[in-house]
């Protein structure tokens, strides 16, 4: 089961989402600073959650959004509170992107790569659905960040303490609950595997909060000593 | 002055590369597995040092080096202990690489770059000083490593504490003398800049010791908790 159908997980993360969150003054803001114009493109959005991105898309003036997740209750909530006659859901998990076709001008995916195992298979896929010049834009849990983390800030000196960072595979941490699994890639792996799938990488932002944001959420600050989010903007070579 | 012209700093660094170090049984090899073939082939070599890497360029078959460096110290024991008919020395600092002209195959740096304040203006050198399609193999101090360290590892733990990482710009620390000076900038930073500069990075190595390293050297371990080097391939687009 898909840890985003677990009712406990579900209703917890949808409560973070709705308060003050690293997602609304962070992720998404340096997102779409990094969007560029989505006028009448075709767009995948990977990973679509609870839609709210999807629906971003369209208001924007996306023509189509194909919005995929595996998880069916994220994909009910997205319907019913971001649906839009330009957006089609899809209940798929992203290792099966093999079994769809198409040509799309972009790729949007907030922080999905994370859970996938098989980076080079992903962006395999990715490839093959995107027009030759098409844009990959997609975040990810910062690799300092997925390495292993001992649960503990220094308060004091503002110091983050992790290790294994060079260990690279399988995670399983507590977030909401037990067992959420993630893997953990080196920048290294990231920035070449993106070479090796025909991708060239033109932007990678680690962002920094806003004065405005660290006003809504102080502790947002710490991002500044240790970032929690990877974004990279890439181009389907020719 | 440049500080390897300093005697304290000039003889403790010769006597630390003489030792079992992290350049011989890390980083030397990690350049070398990415150099391809050098036959033939006209070469930069940008804080060439003490010059072991220009003439082990000749040796591999390249058909010229211009050995750049900023010490005029490391430059008079280079010629003494590596000189070669097809090395041109050359005392310049990086960032005068606008004063010479050429146009070369490749560009190799060995941990010179983090000394450098203006990477957009060092790239932008490189970039005119490089046919298209010529090769930059560069290694740095890697951002992890950059970023501000209070000094110690957590001993029980593996654990390496950090802060600072978004907070780009110089840094000075003690290495063999007072108010040694390196310029943090992110992963992110590097590799747009490399981008902006009209270089695709295809690879990015973050390199682990091998099991021979680390019995010749037991700490090198620890570069499996945190990498002190970064290592990027990238080619000038055309």
């Amino acid at each position: 089961m898909n840890i985003y159908d677990d009712e406990t997980f579900f209703s917890s993360y949808i409560r973070l989402r709705e308060g003050a969150n690293y997602n609304d003054l962070l992720e998404t803001p340096a997102m779409l600073s990094l969007l560029g114009s989505v006028e009448g493109k075709d767009i995948l959005d990977l990973g679509c959650g609870f839609g709210k991105a999807s629906r971003a898309l369209i208001d924007l003036g996306a023509r189509k959004v194909m919005a995929i997740d595996s998880s069916k209750r994220m994909l009910e909530k997205a319907r019913i509170e971001y649906g839009h006659e330009r957006i089609e859901y899809m209940n798929l998990p992203l290792e099966e992107l093999d079994r769809i076709e198409g040509s799309y001008d972009a790729a949007y995916s907030s922080l999905a790569f994370h859970y996938i195992e098989d980076l080079r298979k992903l962006l395999g896929d990715i490839g093959r659905l995107l027009k030759v010049g098409g844009m990959l834009l997609f975040s990810q849990e910062h690799p300092i960040s997925t390495a292993d983390y001992d649960g503990h800030w220094n308060e004091d000196s503002s110091e983050y303490a992790f290790s294994g960072y060079l260990k690279e595979g399988k995670r399983e941490s507590r977030w909401f609950v037990d067992g959420v699994r993630t893997y953990h890639r080196t920048m290294g792996t990231i920035i070449t595997t993106l070479s090796g799938c025909g991708f060239h990488a033109d932007t990678v932002l680690e962002p920094a909060p806003s004065s405005k944001a660290i006003e809504a959420l102080p502790r947002i600050r710490r991002e500044l000593e240790k970032p929690s989010f990877l974004i990279v903007r890439a181009y389907r070579q020719g």
